[in-house]
């Protein structure tokens, strides 16, 4: 293990109570200590992760457990090379995931780690399609949407990290795809790069009454709605739900800059469950850890052969990683947002 | 056939915009026609049956079909008993039920009648334990919620058809059962007689957030969620669901007088499902019409037997049907309104 080696680490240390900012978090230095515990594994951070979901765990309120600790590591997916080991399993210069956090360095017990082989693929494709959002966008259609061909799938968040890849999932299923962005630049790349039958561009529109009155002219109805986003796209969208429609919830984007703690009103819509016997479901990707060999035997070779596209956006800036979170929100971010770190 | 049959039918001629009441119905005689078709049988309805549903297709919006047409038959479930038969299975006096309208005699196709054993079950169980609220209450629990022993199942409109069973359903299964109602008078009978855990009255919940701050205070966490109420209660409730909570909808009554078509404004809560990767699932008791054999096996003993409380309300008054309807939603009915015509 190399001696006097200083971290370097992002704290979370105040709940936002809008948008988040680095106004919220504070980088601070720490010497690693010297000697690796028996199995520990020393990771030089290569590419750290920044995901929606991280807002959600700012929020005073519990989601799927406690709300982030203050003055902690902020925990985020990591991409990294072993610099020190002491298993057996893992050596120096392995690439390897583990869900540490934003810091430049992490000490993980090999149990906690991930080998990845970057002959297969990518190695930062472990934090996006073949990672947490892959998983999420894979497993909601397939599992939660029991997807179907010649199913209307609609797609929230269609440009981000899940939406652009349940949009393609859907596609080489044989369904047809509508999307939700909130852009016309990630509207085009939707309808030209991803060839989306609709790509829809939601803050065209000033209402949810529009929207829908919109998608009602388009004859929009829908089999399959998974949601990223919530608000005014879930209200125009689930009163058009066919009969049986599966509705998915990986994530409600358009509210966590303050409507988890601060709730929001919207139109009351469980009516339309009841008329068309539909579902709707909410889903974690960590419930479907367990499987990941049933996805990478789908979608590793898709991703080898070049056939899925797999947007990411590689940022420089460890330091500027509060300033990425908050990009999530300002609807520029396409594809999985990572930030690399200079060796 | 008995010669010169004046019918009495009640026609829905106006959509409320609020309350249903009289002025929504015009009540007109018909001669009935002399011969019967082939297969063709005339009943004399005894009992007629009103139900919450049917304000909702009273909506201008499509629900599970179209609006209830104007100027018909006001549709519903009818018991009665035959008096002229063309079709063999059936004889005069026997027992049958049928959903024809509020009428006093139904012309029937054969192959739409359901013949009653009147040693087996009071025939007006047809239209309530063993009939569209209890097949709503039993495939709703069993199949939609997965039900298990030691579930805590919340269930509003609990001292209603479809409640009072969900609760006493859930109880034999070995479940723990809070139960909504709308007046002391209601939660008294949940406690005294059907032995519920807790009765809770909500009206006496100045809004959601102080029903909800009760719940929390008294510890209430929920895995199975029937609903047939909505708004304040749903509000409350649903931010209390545990992991994998199944949430049941079979009828949003709080939302049928007026705010189908004037949308009401509720909390967002979406987010919640996502937390507790938790499922709501619409359903109607006609989905399950096919396997009404499976319920019969096993909740006709329990009605024989007298260990379960259907309590149905028997009303005289055809002249004054359009009331009785409108009766269901000022808090005052409890178990199934069934009204009973005069010989």
């Amino acid at each position: 293990m190399p001696k006097s080696l200083v971290n370097q680490k992002w704290l979370y240390t105040q709940r936002p109570s809008g948008e988040v900012g680095p106004e919220h978090y504070r980088l601070v230095e720490e010497d690693l200590a010297e000697h690796l515990a028996e199995n520990e594994v020393l990771v030089a951070n290569r590419y750290i992760s920044v995901d929606p979901y991280m807002r959600i765990q700012q929020s005073e309120s519990e989601s799927w457990e406690a709300p982030h600790p203050l003055n902690q590591l902020q925990q985020a997916g990591v991409v990294g090379q072993v610099i020190a080991s002491s298993n057996k399993h893992f050596a120096t210069g392995d690439w390897v995931a583990a869900y540490t956090g934003w810091e430049k360095f992490s000490r993980v017990h090999a149990n906690d780690l991930e080998k990845l082989d970057p002959e297969k693929a990518p190695v930062t494709t472990a934090l996006g399609v073949l990672g947490m959002p892959g998983r999420t966008a894979w497993f909601g259609l397939m599992e939660a949407g029991r997807l179907q061909p010649g199913d209307t799938v609609v797609v929230s968040g269609a440009a981000g990290a899940v939406g652009s890849l349940v949009a393609q999932f859907a596609q080489r299923a044989g369904c047809k795809v509508i999307a939700f962005a909130g852009s016309p630049e990630k509207c085009r790349w939707l309808e030209e790069s991803l060839k989306v039958d609709q790509a829809i561009d939601y803050t065209a529109f000033n209402d949810y009454q529009a929207l829908h009155h919109f998608l009602k002219t388009q004859g929009v109805s829908v089999d399959i709605y998974f949601d990223n986003v919530g608000g005014m796209i879930s209200d125009a969208v689930i009163p058009l739900i066919n009969r049986r429609a599966r509705i998915i919830i990986c994530g409600q984007m358009s509210q966590y800059n303050g409507k988890l703690d601060e709730v929001e009103m919207g139109p009351r819509f469980l009516h339309h469950m009841l008329y068309q016997r539909a579902t709707i479901q909410g889903i974690l990707a960590r419930d479907y850890a367990h499987r990941m060999d049933e996805m990478m035997a789908k979608v590793a070779p898709w991703v080898k052969d070049g056939s899925i596209i797999f947007e990411e956006a590689i940022e420089e800036g460890f330091n500027r990683l509060p300033n990425h979170l908050a990009s999530l929100f300002s609807r520029t971010t396409r594809g999985k947002l990572i930030v690399k770190i200079e060796e």
